[in-house]
């Protein structure tokens, strides 16, 4: 495609989603439906469409029916606290819950925020949880505390004891049965689809896998040529499948927005594709994830972005798709609307934070990526003991967009850059609550700093 | 290029190769030089020729006057070990260097050992090492004790103190002055070539860097576009260049083999390419390194091979090339002349093991690789404590060539397979020295085996 071309067809996408956009509005005055199906540790290039030699029709047509992002993040590269912000459109850290919860911690996910699940069902919607929930296992913190009408799924980890089945709050399987299980989320996922069709309905979808131990039904077993993370992944995509052609069935297709993503990075399977770094790093790999979206009539078919969004700008979005009122907490996400259906190719946004549980490490801004520390990062260390472990360094600076993988530090000739992005993260954590600020001014006071032989010409150094 | 028409090619450089070959065996009498280039910390996706967004023609143009290989393995991840085996053929833990040497070590290199230099000045060769050592930093252990004419470098990591250069065994500079080392480098290795062209002479010239700290010459700092990593870089290429034009201006270019390569995986900077892991992992990224070799009327121009080969292989090459005679213990790395020459796509071999220390962790036989134990790896963490770090797995089998990320564990279908490989391990560690075979047999006993659902169909479980 030519130029040209390619801007005639950007104006097309535009006028069409503007033109369905006006027609909607007029013609419809039914709330759209929202299903979110988030993945668990499924890694950046672990679907066909992001390059996986593991095939996944589903999503792939998915995508081609929609929008599919390659510059997504999870706002968390480990599991609790990604779903924390994905729910709240808040920091993890801000919320309260930096790191992974325990089946045994007393809490969870503060009563003090509200919840995606909250805020809809206050506009009316029906709603409901299928899958991990994670955002604490005390009665009170489980997902029908949370918004939800009805619960069903493994509350945490799979790797976690006791390995439990739940309805709403009563533990219905012990131990879990792991194969049978992406099947068991699909038909209620089905059955909660056909029972709300009159609508509007919400329907979060976190699945277990592949997050290990991997375990997928008879069929798929052996099937993907890829072991048996390919057999899981190929059963998630025949689920989103189903879920798809339910909503067929049931007429809510062209009145539903559909999500998908994962929590974070691929753990000890999985690709990141060219991504450096894996769960829990606060490299790309870490928190760079998939999201595809499809809404036919609203958002335009065949669109491939690589514009940045992130699991926190989800739930302001859906607030101004469905009419509900935003939650009253200052939220750290941005309504992506205009990106997703064509109109606007970005959407202004502030720098995003990359946490490793409190501890603030890098922040992106443009197509920059600053490592502000060192502090605490589960790194590569290349020999034990010896003293050399936590070898200082001066902050790093990535341009993730031309060099995706981290490989070449560019803060040898950018200290303006460095010095943009410090401030807008000085200006940004002064509104985290007091411990996370702490924390952060500590870790800049450390000055962590490499410094390079006295004769090395260095010009603008930070 | 059709499949006729590369078939063609193949038959032509393999005739040429041969016909080439025979000329020669009949023409010269002179044995040839050898120019031994290692970097350090350089990773598989450092170079242009293999993906890199650095620009290195004079490496890319090496290569495209001689073969390059993607499947290349150094026998270490960490620099000491790798060392050891290029300059003896042998198996790190097997000669006695499993780790990385201390400048304050009392030991190096066993004297017990025979080095590619000994071997060569036995044969009549000029020999100089110019730059890292690393094999023992004391009176004894030095080059000039390990059959090298001269010595001109620093004697271990420049991230280590004493940061000394030294000229044969004594310390001409100290700090060493960094960002001119690898024009010092270079001008002593032109040096080396200029008085020796009458040869037979060997060069082995492992450079100081892209180890970290970085340092680069003014002419070359800021210029790469990619940090000072990718200057750093560059400036190598220059040096890889200089040394040719050497060559060419001293009249021997078409009597050398000139090879290149590095000693591990990129360490905080640096690129893998597609690979997993980095320096000190025994995922890919760890071992698999760029190399090039070049020797004109003999390697045929234009080859890029998929075909195994190891840092093993040189001295024995290197051996059968010159006629010097082989050290007398026996050796862990086999000819690939025949490959690097076009005669045959492959050689024989065994297993290839990859080591951390004294810890065998994984094998590659084919296309399959095992890691046969997670005992004692460097390897993520997402969370501290919790008592989670060393979650059990069972061993897992990748397919390197289809899945270089490693991504997707095959062990689920492929018992035959790795039984073959285990067999082939457990026959080879035999003849490792008594404490190798003792940790290798502990680590299989303690079968870290990760077990799956009851009820998971597992066909062909190891």
């Amino acid at each position: 495609m030519s130029t040209n071309q390619r801007e005639s067809r950007r104006t097309f996408l535009k006028t069409a989603a503007l033109a369905a956009l006006t027609a909607r509005a007029r013609a419809q005055s039914k709330p759209p439906n929202i299903v979110l199906i988030y993945a668990d540790d499924l890694g950046y290039g672990d679907l066909s469409c992001y390059g996986s030699n593991i095939a996944t029709p589903n999503l792939d047509r998915m995508a081609a029916d929609g929008i599919r992002l390659t510059h997504f993040y999870s706002a968390s590269s480990v599991c609790s606290p990604s779903r924390a912000a994905l729910l709240t459109g808040r920091y993890p850290s801000r919320v309260g819950v930096p790191r992974v919860l325990d089946p045994e911690d007393p809490g969870g996910l503060p009563d003090s925020e509200t919840t995606m699940a909250q805020m809809l069902k206050r506009a009316g919607y029906a709603t409901m949880c299928v899958g991990k929930w994670h955002l604490g296992a005390k009665p009170g913190f489980l997902p029908t505390a949370r918004g939800f009408d009805s619960y069903f799924g493994i509350p945490y980890s799979n790797d976690m004891h006791p390995r439990v089945l739940m309805r709403n709050t009563e533990v219905i399987e012990q131990p879990a049965q792991l194969e049978t299980l992406t099947q068991r989320y699909t038909q209620e996922s089905v059955d909660f689809i056909n029972r709300s069709k009159n609508g509007p309905f919400f329907l979060y979808l976190p699945h277990t896998f592949p997050h290990i131990p991997l375990a997928a039904s008879p069929e798929f077993m052996g099937k993907s040529g890829e072991g048996v993370y390919g057999d899981v992944v190929q059963e998630l995509d025949w689920s989103v499948g189903r879920i798809l052609q339910a909503l067929k069935d049931a007429g809510v297709d062209d009145n539903t927005l559909v999500m998908f993503s994962s929590d974070n990075g691929p753990w000890y399977q999985g690709s990141p594709g060219r991504l450096r770094g894996r769960k829990g790093d606060t490299y790309e790999g870490g928190f760079r994830e998939p999201f595809i979206a499809r809404f036919p009539g609203w958002i335009p078919a065949g669109q491939v972005s690589q514009s940045m969004a992130t699991t926190l700008d989800i739930l302001p979005t859906v607030a101004r798709l469905t009419g509900a009122a935003l939650p009253e907490k200052p939220l750290d996400g941005v309504d992506i609307w205009p990106m997703l259906t064509g109109q606007q190719q970005e959407v202004s946004r502030d720098v995003f934070l990359y946490f490793n549980d409190a501890y603030l490490q890098a922040a992106r801004f443009g197509q920059w990526k600053l490592h502000v520390a060192r502090y605490n990062v589960p790194m590569f260390t290349p020999e034990p003991a010896r003293g050399r472990r936590n070898l200082p360094l001066r902050p790093e600076l990535y341009n993730v967009v031309q060099d995706p993988e981290e490989s070449y530090d560019r803060s040898d000739r950018n200290g303006a850059i460095i010095a943009d992005i410090r401030a807008r993260v000085d200006r940004l954590i002064k509104t985290f609550p007091e411990d996370i600020v702490n924390i952060y001014n500590d870790s800049m006071r450390r000055k962590v700093v490499y410094t390079p032989p006295d004769a090395l010409p260095v010009e603008d150094a930070p």
